[in-house]
């Protein structure tokens, strides 16, 4: 049982997934016929699949019908064996045309179907550093391999059926995770447990369909009307069970932006040291993700916390640290939750109101520091930000941090606990998709109560089964893909 | 045949170099009792084994005698059957104490010997980024491996004797090299090419070595006094050969600074981008080889050549290029290589005489920029610098690059074609080594010519023996092997 969807923009109209690869390949070879083919499966693609830098081993991956055939040309065993499927061999990479080794490698040919791509797959695994890596991958494109896209390999992995497009994307969360829980989410997603939370709500809505439009196609037949109402409402309610794990989800996934501001010397760069200390768990030392942009990744109970730096944070050596409430500003703007650093051992300073006033009406949490000194303040002579938790720390004796890392927590989690099993949503894409899908159940409810004809309510009901597709990939617009998978490294 | 090295930092004094690990392993276990035994070679190991960062896959290896254990217990696979050694496995590792997985894998198992530290080798190969990897190495550390030190797998491809200890340096080298060049040299070494011509002078050495103790042990019995001269001779010509190919060896392994310098608009910029663009085999997208320093890295014929930044290279936008003659300074200071920039176009300036006079003896080419305008300035008029050569170009037209690049080419080869075949030595302290057996070498040559006694000239030739088995490892020190060890990265 198919039907047509009337957006031109939807590729897929059929409820076989199956179906999705050869209609995509098709449109793609059908329409695109200047450039380069994408979503093409014919063709061997290749790159190198370890990351970028020096390491002891790197892996160049080629996926396609011409693998195998590319690493006999290439591949130089030490001990001539015929390929066994998965097993790692020993040998050279030598250029066919010049003789000369380009580097001592491990070798293995995949047979299709069991591979990462569903594809024969071959992976050359050298030596970690960019000129071996670079002299094999360019013998292997010069032996008949195209240069893969970003993401290409695992698009063929959804093409091919062997993932959906929720899984898909869990592959880029699991390699981006910054903490064991949003590890975690990403690993249940790739495990497919939207996916089947996601189909088995479609399901629902399909049988539905099918009996309306038994009812619309063969009105003279005698098909029972039968009451929809509690299977749209069990629907909806699933619906909103999954939308109702997306903010924590979200959460896991993204983290959140925490900006410590204060004036100078309350002690703003100790408490960044202190909780970077504190928390052994930090994600600081991947490369990109904090070099360009001032920011420390912190895991508060699992959750990312970047930690955005104002001018106090990372005072160079030679920059008197001038105006706190300017350079606070941008920090401020950008940061889901403000922690406003005071100075426990001095009353407070016209420039500590300046900077609490631009604090206000923001989430926000003011931590009192210095408290090992003799104080002047207490939290009862704190007059602004009312709504803000105080936290009472020194961040010179690392006194208080677990509760600042609990008051964190509460605030940005709404002191929800993380939920560590079942489905979770994790992707703002597929909360939008979730709540697209919701609002067609909603109004297909309305229109059912109205006592409106059937395919008044059959259209909803479509726009909703097509919406839950878009997360799974069962409809998914090319543009939808490109987005997607374009946002991948090379090599996966 | 043995004998005693007297220099008590050696440890190793036998001729055959399996007793090295056994030797190296029970002196470490004996003399380190307080801190971790360094150079175990009982204990099972793990490491990360690929570069840092995202990528698509990633790579956790395991040696030693537990390896396997420690998979079984982390690893389910999707389909149960008996490891098979080099058989890539699909499945999932999971924490035995939540039941969670931590992460979807490929594993395999490789039996001892045939393995890259000749110990049972184990690789899980998950998600390529750095929490899936952590959790899976933080699992098999709690499994009972402990972390690898740097270095630590190839130190025990050493210690078991898969490799020699040049070979082990070559590893490194394959993994940093910057150009194709360089990474031949390498391979080279890591295939032997080296090692052998080592032994082979070693050898000869010893055989001479043998008769002298004969001669001197046995002085009742007939042994026949023989000419070692020619043999001496053969040896030390060996040796001057191997070192002759150190200068250029070591450029293709180091490659050469040069520095751009001039004054402000002779187009020092456009001349090195178009030097980048021109040559597409560049290494400057490796992290961490341009970041913090600002300087690119060309390869001109093979030798990487690191430009070294000059105010004039990288003006960025808002900060007016001042004086050309102070910021030039330091780049010279420590440039091998010096272009001074001059503009055709115009008739010389004060500035480009006091830049000049910083450049004075040093070694430099003259390059005239911007030939394609009226021109005022003509090789013939530059008084300065008579001893470097003139290139005219215009970086603006992309002409003259091939003249320049070759002028760089032959000054910093003294115009010698780079050896692509047979050994090369790419390291300095090779270089060194091969110098004080050469040295020790002449100094036996010159006893033996003055008709002194046979144990005069065993001395030296034990000397020379000693400085050859410090390429290879036959005689390593423990402060050597760490240096060298320590130079790797983690889980190599």
């Amino acid at each position: 049982m198919s039907f047509v969807i009337l957006n031109g923009g939807f590729l897929l109209t059929d409820f076989v997934s199956n179906t999705l690869q050869v209609q995509l390949t098709q449109h793609h070879i059908a329409g695109k016929e200047t450039g380069p083919v994408a979503y093409a499966l014919d063709d061997t693609i290749a790159a190198i699949a370890t990351p970028v830098g020096e390491g002891g081993i790197g892996i160049v991956r080629i996926s396609g019908p011409e693998a195998l055939a590319i690493l006999r040309r290439l591949f130089r065993p030490a001990r001539p064996r015929p390929f066994e499927s998965h097993r790692l061999m020993y040998g050279h990479i030598v250029d066919p045309h010049t003789g000369d080794v380009v580097d001592e490698v491990m070798a293995v040919y995949m047979r299709a179907p069991h591979t990462y791509t569903r594809q024969d797959v071959v992976e050359i695994h050298g030596h970690g550093g960019m000129a071996p890596l670079r002299a094999v991958l360019s013998l292997v494109l010069s032996a008949g391999a195209r240069l893969a896209e970003p993401g290409e390999m695992t698009l063929r992995a959804f093409l091919n059926g062997r993932i959906d497009l929720a899984q898909a994307e869990a592959v880029l969360d699991v390699v981006r995770a910054r903490t064991e829980a949003g590890l975690q989410a990403a690993l249940r997603q790739l495990g497919g447990h939207l996916s089947d939370d996601i189909r088995h709500a479609r399901q629902m809505l399909l049988d539905v369909l099918a009996h309306l439009t038994a009812l619309i196609d063969f009105p003279e037949d005698d098909v029972p009307p039968q009451d929809i109402a509690p299977d749209l409402e069990r629907v909806a309610a699933h619906l909103e069970r999954l939308i109702a794990t997306a903010d924590r989800g979200m959460l896991l996934r993204e983290g959140v932006r925490v900006a410590i501001v204060g004036r100078p010397n309350v002690g703003k760069s100790s408490l960044l040291n202190r909780l970077l200390r504190h928390d052994r768990a930090i994600v600081t030392d991947i490369p990109g993700t904090t070099r360009d942009v001032l920011e420390e990744t912190l895991n508060v109970r699992g959750i990312p916390v970047v930690v955005v730096d104002t001018a106090g944070i990372r005072q160079t050596q030679d920059v008197v640290e001038a105006i706190g409430v300017e350079r606070s500003r941008a920090a401020i703007a950008q940061a889901d939750l403000v922690l406003l650093v005071l100075d426990a051992s001095q009353p407070l300073t016209d420039e500590d109101h300046a900077i609490a006033a631009e604090v206000e009406g923001r989430p926000a949490i003011v931590v009192l520091n210095k408290t090992d000194l003799p104080r002047r303040l207490f939290p009862d002579n704190v007059p602004f930000l009312p709504a803000a938790p105080r936290v009472e720390l020194s961040a010179q004796q690392g006194e208080g941090l677990d509760r600042l890392e609990e008051t964190i927590f509460e605030q940005v989690t709404g002191g929800h606990v993380m939920p560590l099993h079942g489905a979770l949503v994790t992707n703002p894409r597929h909360k939008a998709a979730l709540q697209r899908a919701l609002d067609h159940v909603r109004a297909a409810q309305s229109t059912y109560a109205a006592g409106l004809p059937a395919d008044f309510i059959t259209i909803d009901l479509h726009s909703a089964v097509n919406a839950l597709g878009e997360i799974t990939g069962e409809t998914a617009t090319e543009d939808l893909l490109d987005t997607i998978f374009s946002r991948f490294c090379i090599g996966k």
